[in-house]
């Protein structure tokens, strides 16, 4: 089973930006995290950082003609105004599952992609992305069955 | 470890209500599913139902002053005005995290109680409650580590 | 055939309620006269009187689990926040008609309820039960043909 | 009893737009069944259409001035801008009941006139038309009792 | 004299609740220290607490229905969507005085009930039960004379 | 000097309309203290009434194109929605001003065919025309001048 | 092939009105030319202009009884408030295209017709009735096809 | 007649500032101008101006204790925030007329102290000024007969 | 003890301003009484009037300069747009108390400067002054202890 | 003639994205029937997609600073946040025609980009494109002559 | 070269109001350290605090009056409502800069006098004040060139 | 001293972009003047240019990270959905001055990314620019000291 993690805008500065928000877990230590949780789940994690949109829209698309079973994603800088993105996800039929680490809704926001989004796990910090794993591989068995 | 299954306004019609959105799984079969669940992570579920915002509130007070470990939580049709409720949850210490069915976000809706929750989990069906579950027990054991 | 009659918040203190709006006819005095309206037209009819929102829900579970015809209810106070109420009328396939004693509308009013009731019935003062009750009645007939 | 109904914008398509709304039945049909149940009611009943908002306020006023008991009306097409014909009707001191075939507010409409009605009646399809004749003369008695 | 003091969802958590906005005074201890100052005013105060809204309407027309001379309370949870309590005060007679612990309107909120109030008071803690129960008293004085 | 009076919709009712609002002088006494005091100003002036927006846009054509040297218009009811009849008057080069009885804005309404007003005089009953009268005169003699 | 071009308020003074908007070509000969243009595409070409938005509705449904292809149409000043013509619209299953000579988007205005027109072309003057022309033929044959 | 004409803040600067909106013609031209016109009417005409609105709200009260007979007032810059002057005008009984030199409509502009003003005339450069003293003096007489 | 009552504008003309809202007790009316309550509190009262705004914040600045205690107001005309006048309350330290005659909420509007008040009394006609008095006495006891 | 077709974000994926909104024309064979009908109008034209906005900025310069005639160009995903698009458009000078396959307002959408356009064309699918290269040609040549 | 630097309402309590947002420089330091500064530029600098708005008013009018050179200004207090400000300043043709200590936008307000502004100069304290001479004198300069 | 100024999308095309707003300097011309005054204040500056949101928010964290001093940028197109620039800019430490040309507020517009700016200097032209170079130097420094 292979999965992409698509970590938008500013997620690539995680552990240094706004630590009383995001905690002090670095991107390469959330990466040795989640890549050892995938060996245990038996998926081929794929982990990709971009702060260009477009760019996030190219690999989803890349990913979709590739064989991919399912997408995990943290929209993060492009949670206010990610139009392109969000069309991009109703394009795809991947299966998916956005991640906050902060609880949005608590902060007043709302995520742009969340419409074309099948589920989301938010507010649990780094536990988000793990619990997100593990959800997307219960997801796609379910489709598949 | 104890946890309360708070289900809100609605949820007692599980299964026969919308079963567009919700599926047709019943209120009866959902309880046992997440005892069994319950019982292989070793937690003590009690699970309640009401139509009453103000019961749900009572019950929360309670489980507070008797050393429940921690809420897990779908407000269901509290969801629009269930101020109060919020006010309760802001009042309280119990680790809780508020689960829903379908993506709110992706219907166009928000949670008031949202912002008194501290993490959330949606748009995974009945799955929500079973990942909420043990995202719950993972929170408690964080918290108590 | 047995109708469901559901009084909300505040309809309890018909007839002493601000009577330039709702006029001086007491509750006893409107039960009396539908009961009467009732016989004539063959049907069974339950009145009931409720300050609890929740308490309404259970009762409108309750009747779509034992055989009741038809719902007939003023929202009343729940008029205003009642979406909890609303979304337990969605939940149920109960003929459902909705009145008040004013004509909401002209009052600047919006009641939530409305968007799942089949009929709306406003602003004739107490007949608008008698013509609620006749409506509804028509409309059970026409859906059992 | 001299009652006017009218018929406003588009109603003259009656039976033939929007079925999936508004049904099947024309408004040729609508008129045989709606002066049947007219003449059972001891009413002298005038029905006219139009798509002239200017035309409706016309013909109200001059019912006005020429002896007419009651107005029936569905403001149709009116029913988003015609606010003109809205102060018309507060001009004249007829007795009046807005009707409307579909319920406005579960589909997130408001009408514009309906701060000048004395009832609204709503929902019903054909029938709204039936309920509101048989609650207009109910109305014109009782004003005169 | 008698006078229903009404606290309203989550009062009967003061004093563990929030205790940055509402202190540390738990709700016995207010109840003691008003009970002290009602004998001082020569008061027959009755004070009750309630997490249901339907409740404190229920008591709010007995108060009326059983010559209570005053009402003084504190919507707190209520106050957002208390809509149905508010329309109760409307429909009762009684001198009623509002009160809030914190000053409400520094805090960018308003009380839905507010409309029905007679007289607010707001921002001085516990004081402001003292200072409301002594211009409730100096109110129903004044209305009798 | 030809001035062209146009009256919008319901002012045909003027005198049995609302007196609270606009008094009881009738539409017909209003034309002859006018037609009496254009005599004065050595005008000819001619009075038109419409409920019809379309015929009021027809008129103002009509006069631009015969000679007529100023417009006098009352909106009345088209002073909600007239937009057309504003895009009207924004296509000739009249001198006009526009008149109310009432003063629009103490009662929170805005005119929308204001924007294409050379003047605007309200709130001084039917003084207003008179004043409305004079000061259009007035300024078509300034911009011959 | 029968096609109607229907244009809306205050289209007649096309060429005196706005210049600086709309250009100085008039109504006339915007018709020679458009029924030049007709001739080339062997189109029957019938051109109607109304102030009155009842008229209009009137047209079409008379349009839409008599073997008429297609509509070509400007609402021009209906373009504000014509609700009941947009109801009109949806009312009937003539192929339709929208047409305005300015860029109403670029003006910040909307069409409220818009959402019951197959296609719109705007911006480009008089041509936008030409490329119209040619799009509404094009649309009928390949509905036809 | 005594009449006090209220110039607010910035009419100091007229004939100076903005003169594409507000003309050339100084305050000082201006007064001359309103004298000379007072003078014919028979009336005794004070004029100020003042930057400061409180020292406005001083001279209207002033005026009303002192035998004032109406008051003539450009709010000017006062349009916009000028609440407290507002309710200064609600407090007398001073008959009042309230003049711009622009029509503020036109500009999508509202003023505040519109509320509390008997009639208003605007658009007409600093005729609105000579207009307005005329329809004043007429309104002061006829409220004495 | 020091005390600066501060009157804002308008309420120097208390008795004769709509005494429909405010009552007939005049301003020097309620100048004796309140110095006579101050007496009996041992309270030395200082009692200021002004219709501008930018005066009531010198006095509050030499207040706070010069050894006041605390400070009762009622911002009156200042209620709209008197943020100056809050951000001068924030820049002090005094104990201050907000009073209104009438139930500002319960009328619809929100005093600016209440983010800037300690506590608030309102609603109870003079009264409010007193009760405002006793509370500020109280408050400044408790803030010295 | 050399004309740019830019391509906005996910057209890329034309065809196989909502094909009940877009049709299954693919990008390949929409290029194949664009650049035949180019031929025929004597137009070199140049096609390019991007999911980059920033990228689409780029080419616009680089157009307008190459001789190319004017641009042809389908926002897509940047048509709800492509500010910085639409203002390189304002910055040069080629004309310029925005296509939509969709009817955006009658989608309740709004382009971004539409006020720096000189004409729209919408919701005729693919034939949008053929209609918007006629009229761009069209346009080139009216403004070079 | 001749400056008028004025100090909106409650600059005159700075450096003991709110010091965690302005710090602890108080006025006569700040005049002294740009009173310094200005005989290093060669500006003849006249510092004025007033918390009248007309006052402000008052003194730009004389300054436009007498020679001086350019505005140098901070309507602190009037930010909010101070329109009437804004349009004095709008009336004079003097150069000026507007300046704020605090960043006004990153604390989501908006100064409404800013549309009179050349330019703006924030966030910086009392280096705000440093820059903004320094750039007024620039920008005279280069006016006068 | 190490400097990094960035300029957002559309600014390549300064001189020749809306020469009415932006005037005729060039980029190029910025550039140069900018580096003699860069060398002038001891200051080693560094110039990017990009279309490109992503792009910007690269080099930031790149600059943050190779021991830039501070941030000069003009944000030109990311002014309006620039929302994960603005939290890129929140990530990072580095002392940054936000400029504008124009003066943003009185065209009515906001900066997204204000909220992340130390200081804001605008309204200036290309003035804008050299000020903003001397106040980043100045807040370098006073930060280390």
């Amino acid at each position: 089973m292979k999965i992409l993690l698509l970590q938008g805008a500013n997620m690539v500065a995680l552990g240094k930006r706004q630590p009383e928000l995001y905690g002090t877990t670095t991107a390469a230590e959330l990466d040795a995290l989640l890549l050892k949780e995938a060996k245990t789940l038996g998926v081929d994690l794929d982990i990709r950082y971009t702060n260009v949109e477009g760019e996030a829209i190219d690999w989803i698309y890349e990913a979709d003609n590739s064989g991919v079973d399912g997408l995990l994603f943290n929209p993060a800088g492009f949670v206010y105004a990610g139009y392109a993105l969000r069309d991009c996800l109703k394009a795809v039929s991947l299966p998916r599952i956005e991640v906050h680490m902060t609880n949005l809704e608590s902060r007043g926001m709302q995520s742009v992609t969340a419409t074309a989004s099948d589920g989301m796990i938010m507010g649990l910090g780094i536990d988000s992305y793990v619990h997100g794993l593990r959800a997307l591989t219960y997801l796609i068995k379910t489709r598949r069955a």
